[in-house]
C-alpha cells in the first residue's frame, strides 16, 4: 500500500473551506474531470455518493464513502465499489485552521492497485505498470484536486467579505 | 519565486514535535547532512543561525533566521546569507495538531536563484540550470526533512510513554 500526502495553504478560513469539501455534489462544479455525482445516502456523519470522472480521456466510475467529523475537520473517504485498476483507494481530507483567516488544506491517499488474475490487473497492465500508473494518476489529481479547492474557497472568501 | 509545500503526519503530540523543530543546534543530529548548527543571537522570539550542510557532496553554508510563534506553532525562516545558488530562501515550519496525539508538520519554501552575472550563476550555470538544481534540491530534502522530525519527534514520544 502506498500513502502519500499533500498540502496548500487556502487564504479564506477553515469553515469556508469545509463547505466546499463537505458539499460533494459541488465536485462536479469544481472539479474539471468530475463529470457527475449522486449522493446514495446521507446523514449527518457519513456520506456514500458515485463519482462519474474522464481519467485521461477515459470515463470511470466509483462508489466513494466519506466519513465526516465536523469537529475536526476531517473527512475520511474510501472506494466502496473501486476504479478498474483500484485495489485499495482510502485516505483523508483534512482543513486545519491556521489563525482565523487561512487553512493548512491536506489531502491524503492509501492505494494500491488490484490484484492482478492471470498475471494482468484489468486484463492490460503488470502489476508495476497499474502501480505506477495511479502513482502517476494520484500525484496529478490531488496537485489538481487541492488547486480547484483552494480556488472555490477563496472566491466564496473573497464573495463573503472575510478576506479582504 | 517559487512555492512549495509538503507535509507529513506525524504520531506524536504537537509539543513533542515543536521541541524538535526548535532546538535547531539538534538538526545536526537530526538531518544527516547537516554537520554543523552554530546559533549567533537567539531571544525567545528568534534564532539567528549557521549552518554548515553537506549539498551533494559539497560542503556549503549559510546564515538562517528563525522567527518563533510558540502559540501557533511556527517558525519562518529565512536566510540572511544565501547559500551559493539562492537569490532568495525562505518559508515555514508549522506544527499543527491533529488530536492529542498526532501533529500534521508542513514544510514550505519559497525560493529562487541568484541574479546571473554575465549570464551565469555562481559563475557556472543558466538561470534555468540553477532554478532545476534548486527545484530538485528543494524536493529532495523536504521529503527528507520532515521524515527526520518525524522519525525524532515518534522515538521522543514513544521514549516519553506518550504514545503507545
Amino acid at each position: 500500500m502506498r500513502h502519500t500526502e499533500h498540502t496548500v495553504t487556502i487564504d479564506a478560513p477553515a469553515e469556508i473551506v469545509w463547505d466546499v469539501l463537505v458539499d460533494v455534489e459541488g465536485y462536479a462544479r469544481i472539479f474539471p474531470p468530475t463529470q457527475e455525482v449522486t449522493i446514495l445516502e446521507e446523514t449527518g456523519e457519513y456520506q456514500i455518493a458515485r463519482l462519474v470522472v474522464d481519467v485521461n480521456g477515459q470515463i470511470q466510475s466509483w462508489v466513494s464513502r466519506r466519513d465526516i467529523d465536523v469537529e475536526r475537520k476531517v473527512i475520511a473517504y474510501r472506494q466502496l465499489e473501486t476504479a478498474p485498476l483500484m485495489g485499495h483507494m482510502g485516505g483523508e481530507w483534512r482543513a486545519l485552521p491556521l489563525g482565523d483567516d487561512r487553512t493548512q488544506l491536506v489531502l491524503t491517499h492509501d492505494f494500491c492497485p488490484r490484484t492482478p488474475v492471470d498475471g494482468k490487473v484489468a486484463g492490460k497492465f503488470t502489476y508495476e505498470e497499474a502501480d505506477e500508473l495511479l502513482r502517476a494518476a494520484v500525484e496529478r489529481n490531488s496537485v489538481a484536486d487541492l488547486a480547484a479547492v483552494k480556488a472555490a474557497a477563496e472566491r466564496q472568501a473573497v464573495g463573503a467579505g472575510r478576506v479582504s
